[in-house]
């Protein structure tokens, strides 16, 4: 990636993710009424610094077809509602029992276990009701809409994002093969990743031909991230990671460097990526985020 | 309620009950592949021998407007999965911590807690993806399946079922008065029954009159409903409570018969009941389930 690719991405980002971030405020109440804590447990980890990764997927996927990233921009909030929900959960003591997530206290530090249980509920459920919203139903055919609630739904339950999770934390201290690592990692993270650019896609009208390209941009990158956050967790850059260094091996958790080796790894993640890229060659210049994004996978580790 | 009467609900219920069980077992696949054992326990707490309550009420609610039945039965599915969901999550250690669900061991003794959490969140992303599905699609107009996912997430959501829990769990041990138990009441079980009707008569076409009529019936039987389980509860009738009697004291649990007595629980759940069929005088005797059901909340008591 030159230096001006680079900077042309972080400018895309900051502003998809402002973008994102003032959607998000502007549809959450102020917590009030008896319920109040479960709404201000909702909001803290919805607002604790995530990059808003999947609802600038799902941006850019609508802008690669040519459509407006604006309009997506229900179902883009609602997908990072889905995702805190997931992390959640995961850091529940019950699963993966994590005191930080980027570098603050966990929910359930916070507010107990049985309210970051409910606030994950919450969050999950209320996705829904985001993508049924009156803004999204003047811009787009409802049936267009139920399609990508299908979509979701399908990429965020036990056929996807669920079912990888059940996997993960049954396959902890095991031996593991390419073949194990590869469901957890695609249904755990990849499903999603892939759902956010295909509902974006979707929802602009994208067709048959196109859907195929970016569903398939989006598994290939999907794979590449959780690959590549394997690395490094072993590389030790917590920073960039966003969680504790070397916490994968501590844990036991079935990585792709434990099995197929770092050099392997990194191999297959710039396969991936060029996959990715390869994917997206029906697109003009639409999908140049797109693209940006892909490279980024490698070059932020350089 | 005369002999005739119950006779005729039960018949009903039955009919039912074998429709949505039926729709159920053929909706879910055979257990199998890396993540067959989140599925395995998704079906286990599913096919616990629960009543279907919410389904049927679904039903009648199409029904009572005119509608077909069988035409909402991915719906009424789907309010089920969602309840089941709830059931889970409330069972965890971290939330109520109990053992026992209808006689048979909670899903977290059975497939552990964290599969147990899975299951829940698994089985409510698939409520969502079961609105969206072809048979329901080939029915009803892509518009109003939009307005009754939006319907169904807000009642389950932190604006319903999510919230009315939350309160409950933070109220257990303190004291309350008739303002607090309504809420915890009508937003914790109240909600969800009252989008069960409601949705059953929205997708069967219902006019505004008619949904007006219809959300008034759920909301009256919704809490009927938990103060009826509220009596049970002290009256010790452990079998049709379906869960221990007495259980509710012992965890410093909120209930109407805590907070104004046992006479004038009595007397608040015979009102509800009466102004529940009230609220059906809009109707015809296509209506006859619903006055029958709410009939029953007392009756069953007898």
């Amino acid at each position: 990636m030159r230096g001006e690719g680079i900077l042309e991405l972080k400018a895309y980002l900051e502003e998809k993710r402002a973008i994102v971030d003032r959607e998000l405020k502007a549809y959450f109440p102020e917590p009030e009424g008896p319920a109040s804590h479960v709404i201000s447990a909702m909001k803290y980890s919805l607002f604790a610094g995530g990059k808003r990764l999947r609802p600038i997927l799902c941006i850019a996927g609508a802008e690669a077809v040519g459509g407006v990233g604006t309009h997506v921009l229900s179902v883009a909030c609602a997908l990072e509602l889905i995702h805190t929900y997931s992390l959640i959960h995961d850091d529940l003591p019950l699963m993966d029992d994590d005191d930080l997530r980027r570098g603050k206290p966990t929910n359930h530090k916070v507010f107990g276990e049985a309210v970051a249980l409910l606030a994950g509920d919450g969050l999950l459920t209320e996705a829904f009701s985001l993508m049924t919203g009156p803004e999204l139903r003047e811009r787009v055919a409802p049936d267009i809409i139920l399609k990508v609630i299908d979509l979701i739904s399908r990429a965020a339950g036990y056929r996807g994002m669920v079912g990888g999770q059940t996997v993960d934390i049954q396959s902890e201290g095991k031996m593991a093969d390419l073949c194990l690592v590869e469901f957890i990692h695609t249904h755990k993270t990849g499903a999603l990743i892939t759902a956010s650019v295909a509902s974006g896609a979707m929802l602009a009208g994208g067709n048959e031909e196109q859907m195929e390209a970016i569903t398939s941009y989006g598994r290939n990158i999907g794979l590449a991230f959780q690959i590549s956050d394997d690395i490094l967790d072993i590389e030790g850059d917590s920073k960039l990671l966003g969680k504790t260094a070397g916490a994968d091996e501590q844990k036991g958790k079935i990585t792709f460097p434990a099995v197929v080796g770092l050099e392997k790894s990194r191999e297959l993640e710039g396969e991936l990526v060029e996959a990715a890229i390869q994917a997206l060659e029906v697109f003009n210049k639409k999908a140049d985020p797109l693209r940006l994004i892909a490279r980024y996978i490698i070059e932020r580790k350089k």
